[in-house]
């Protein structure tokens, strides 16, 4: 039993504020300067206004001006904030990291540094002061987990990965408990790259019920569900040699960090309904005014990945004519292009 | 541009008569004794019974007792029956085989000889004349393919395979349409066993949907996807380690045979259907009863592993701690035990 703190209070922090509660944890949780609403609600009746759903009260909420008093004696620190946090997360924080206290991150991304694909864990150390960084390891949750799931309790198993294994087994055996199944990897870079590319992939997927609406087809078991699983096999082929070129060990991709948290964001909102959109056609400005403001991490990686793939077949590591599922959920989702994948250059490399 | 006969006109058979007539062949859709009233159907009006759709006319219905005309000249012979219709196809085509009109598979399955599993390609050989048996090298065809999706045209991406390169290219060619694409695979035990185990673990991922509404919940984005997508995780690991073990090539599993055919599956119909009811916890009995006759490729396959795991273990093969998500189906689909998905010893070998 520990003191954790989880810094970010939108869904997926909530959710595993629960999660650590059952474990046996004091815990608290930490709203950032966009959660004020939500530490609100919290406190007034319980009620956690995005999760629709009333958290145990015994997770204490606390305002982004509280962060010093919430932190204080804490023994772990989750960041529950999303890729587009992590830099303010790092700064935030960066006076109250210890190296006795491991940091875990739920968020998910890859960062181009114009030469290579950097992993959220390694963008977070990188970001500390120059003393902290040989200390600091952070590790990192990834895996098939809709957070409205975990915060009412639905068995759910994630790989918990990171440069440092002592620490990853420490933390994996701190997260672990009754419906939450934690399973370590030593593969931080297959695992996060996985947990970033699943959301460009789930988008493309989609792309076939959009379709299938588009020709006047209703929803059911004959739809175009060959379409969408053959780009779900080539999803994970291309994930795999993606994998491959950032080094990491392409098995990843056959569990729960690829495959797994495939299949779960297919099932799970918002990346696949703007998938579904663009499949419509109804264009790209028509399909993001309709996701009205909800975060698409699905064009965050697909830009990163847009900057990279150039310098990536200049330094020899891709052949031009690879990965042309990404190359065409690109030009759909960044340039507007009409959807027409590619399926007859599929599955060579 | 070929003379054609598909034999058996059920919903598989006469989708692929679709394709390859698009294809530019001449196709003649031979019924089993099982498809007369399909046979009737299409003569009389054109429309396929179970399809629930016109076909086109150009495709000629016949039935088994014309089955010696409908094969007269043929160039190439698809055999559209189920695995349990592959040894009355091969004694009713035996006089027919000749080396030169190459065999194309449809039937999905392992056999179990009380040594080793075999694949159906092989059964259909072996149960050939010993004359024909060096001669005759049957292709199979693989992947996510929902017929009522081929026979509506929709884009469909699927494996050929077989023991002889030369037949599977020739024959992959002779498939391959605007909407069907073909991919040909050299890894006929691996691309086979998993169109085989992918009904078991389409069985076992749509447990978690019958949990969900014996909880009361409502089908939608929040359910126990997390659930399934571990499941779906833990059944490529597991069919990963069977390819292995049968000598096949575990890369067949990330693609259209594996998790292609996977997702497709679930997203099918009768697999889902039965799984979603052993999850609702009707009892074995009862979700028989329910399904009314419908052929359960799931439980075919869970009784030839069920005869074949302990003979792998004596072998040395498999460990008694090896896939435990299968062995847990096994109690469920054949011994009418509770499900209780072992999440805990996912992930190990």
């Amino acid at each position: 039993m520990s003191v954790v703190a989880v810094v970010g209070a939108g869904m997926m922090g909530s959710a595993l504020a629960v999660a650590l509660l059952d474990r046996g944890h004091s815990v608290r949780l930490v709203g950032t300067h966009l959660d004020s609403e939500i530490i609100d609600g919290l406190r007034a009746s319980g009620r956690h206004k995005t999760l629709k759903l009333a958290l145990p009260f015994a997770i204490r909420p606390y305002y982004e001006r509280e962060l010093e008093q919430a932190l204080q004696d804490t023994e772990l620190i989750a960041l529950g904030v999303s890729s587009a946090g992590v830099r303010w997360a790092c700064e935030r924080l960066s006076d109250h990291v210890r190296p006795e206290v491991p940091i875990v991150m739920v968020a998910k991304g890859l960062a181009w540094d114009s030469k290579s694909l950097q992993i959220l864990p390694d963008v977070f150390r990188d970001t500390l002061p120059i003393s902290m960084r040989a200390a600091v390891e952070p590790v990192a949750i990834a895996g098939p987990c809709i957070a409205g799931e975990l915060a009412r309790r639905v068995p759910t198993s994630v790989v918990l990965t990171g440069r440092n294994p002592l620490t990853v087994n420490q933390v994996s055996a701190e997260l672990a408990g009754p419906y939450y199944h934690v399973f370590p990897s030593s593969d931080p870079v297959g695992v996060e790259a996985c947990a970033a590319l699943k959301n460009a992939y789930a988008m493309g997927i989609a792309f076939g019920s959009g379709l299938h609406e588009k020709s006047g087809g209703q929803p059911g078991s004959v739809a175009m569900h060959n379409y969408e699983a053959a780009v779900f096999a080539q999803a994970t082929f291309e994930m795999q040699q993606i994998v491959q070129i950032l080094n990491g060990d392409p098995s990843s991709v056959v569990g729960l960090p690829g495959v797994g948290d495939l299949d779960v964001t297919c099932n799970g909102g918002r990346t696949g309904r703007f998938g579904h959109l663009l499949g419509l056609g109804v264009g790209l400005a028509e399909a993001i005014r309709r996701m009205s403001g909800a975060t698409l991490e699905c064009l965050e990686i697909l830009e990163v990945l847009r900057s990279a793939l150039p310098s990536l077949e200049e330094q020899g590591k891709l052949r031009p004519s690879s990965l042309p599922l990404l190359r065409h959920m690109i030009e759909v989702a960044l340039d507007d292009a009409p959807v027409r994948v590619p399926f007859e250059s599929f599955f060579s490399r």
